[in-house]
């Protein structure tokens, strides 16, 4: 018995395809329909099994679906779930997986009103710098976390289902404010994308033979897509310009204590960040 | 036939225990006698065959050995090779694997004046964040690069030697000035840990479970050592302060596009930053 009949999935990239793939092999779904721009890619999806049908339709798309999934670039989630929420069933459940969730949350509520209370901001913390759904795995989701964010227009029963599929593809789930998110995603990925992609910049063509692990793994993710993530800063403004005032609050100590030779304060330092990173591991 | 009959390494960790391994898998030395402060630490090493034989003595470590390689804390490399000029053979080449080569070198040669002409200052990019001899691995090297900085007072033929030791473990071999070491590492290596360190200490402790690869990647040289890495940022005090400048730079760019809600200027900064990137791979 499958807990969902039809789950509808728009823009079957990385996450789109890991979730259809995830659906599948956890029968989670009985049909997982991929919503697309691009005939041949979506085609090449269906024969790899990452989707049952596919669209370039979103109302044919959405029409049966019991839960859409919108995993388009955050930029144009919000436009796509006034689509999806004309064109499904009243019933049907919709949620996102947009690395901002304030804007997004905010604008479905103001235009959708009462309907809106079928819509789940959501935001797996899993990816890869690598995208399409070439890349998607079943096991994406795995043991990681998905934040959850609804509010009080949200329908209490579609915030249990949306956190039930989640956990249903492996993952954790945390449920925090669409505010509380974009603070704490401001600092744990926007910042550092935004570090690496200056360290990435600041290195000059003619040393890049002389990197080795360490620059490689501290500007991995500058390696992303640029409009994607012009979005994503451009959407988590605010908190991104406070977080970058953190760092640099940080940076200038390490600075100041090297400027004025100060090894004590230097190695304090350095042994304040040491500790935060091991907290973490690998 | 091995290329050396005695191969001494003063400082018996990753690096050293890696050289050690290298040397006796490879066949490069008939004998590696580990030195080193620590008895039980240097009788592990013997018994988990990275090592031959194990002394704390280091004059009697280096007596007999044809090429003594320092891999000590920077901040001891040059006491270290003083001692090592004294006690060793005139004709034993001895060279060190710090992270930083001007001030080495130039310290070595001005105490050792003529006996100078045997030393090599050597830096091989490889290395984990990870220490000690429990993670050697005698592939370390493959693959990886080694960067040698002779001057007009190294003998041309131990440069020659030490080259091909290092090839012999597996490293390309790049010729550089100590000078254009220390610029380049700056970049490469120094200003990335400083990057991510202050990364690190910039996270609250409230958001670290909603950190995932992103975040583990940029941060995870935060985690060397931080008593290792404030000598290293001493004694490449200058460049350092001068990469931190280049790198303000573009993440002052950033800031500014990101502030102005200049998004065409924001998508170009990231593209540039992962063409830089998207260069190195992986």
């Amino acid at each position: 018995m499958h807990a969902y009949d039809q789950v509808a999935i728009v823009g079957v990239g990385l996450l789109g395809g890991s979730i259809g793939l995830a659906a599948k092999t956890r029968r989670i779904a009985r049909c997982v329909v991929g919503i697309g721009r691009d005939d041949a890619k979506l085609d090449a999806a269906v024969a790899r099994g990452i989707i049952d049908e596919a669209t370039t339709n979103l109302a044919a798309g959405v029409q049966e679906a019991n839960l859409v999934v919108i995993c388009t670039p955050v930029d144009m989630v919000t436009e796509t779930a006034t689509q999806v929420f004309t064109h499904a069933a009243p019933t049907c459940l919709v949620t996102d997986v947009g690395s901002t969730k304030l804007a997004i949350v905010e604008a479905v509520e103001r235009q959708m009103g009462q309907k809106s209370a079928q819509f789940v901001g959501s935001h797996p913390l899993a990816g890869d710098h690598r995208t399409g759904a070439e890349h998607a795995r079943a096991d994406l989701f795995e043991g990681r976390t998905v934040v959850i964010t609804p509010t009080k227009a949200t329908a209490p029963d579609a915030t249990g289902r949306v956190s039930n599929f989640w956990h249903a593809v492996g993952a954790d789930v945390v449920r925090l404010t669409p505010e509380e998110h974009d603070a704490a995603v401001a600092i744990t990925s926007h910042l550092p994308h935004m570090v690496a992609s200056a360290l990435a910049a600041a290195t000059p063509r003619s040393v890049l033979a002389l990197t080795a692990t360490g620059w490689a793994d501290t500007t991995r993710v500058a390696a992303g897509d640029a409009l994607l993530w012009r979005q994503i800063f451009a959407a988590n403004r605010t908190q991104v310009l406070a977080a970058l005032d953190q760092f640099d609050h940080h940076l200038d100590a390490l600075r100041k204590a090297l400027l004025e030779e100060d090894c004590t304060q230097l190695e304090r330092l350095l042994a304040e960040g040491k500790q935060i990173r091991d907290a973490v591991g690998n």
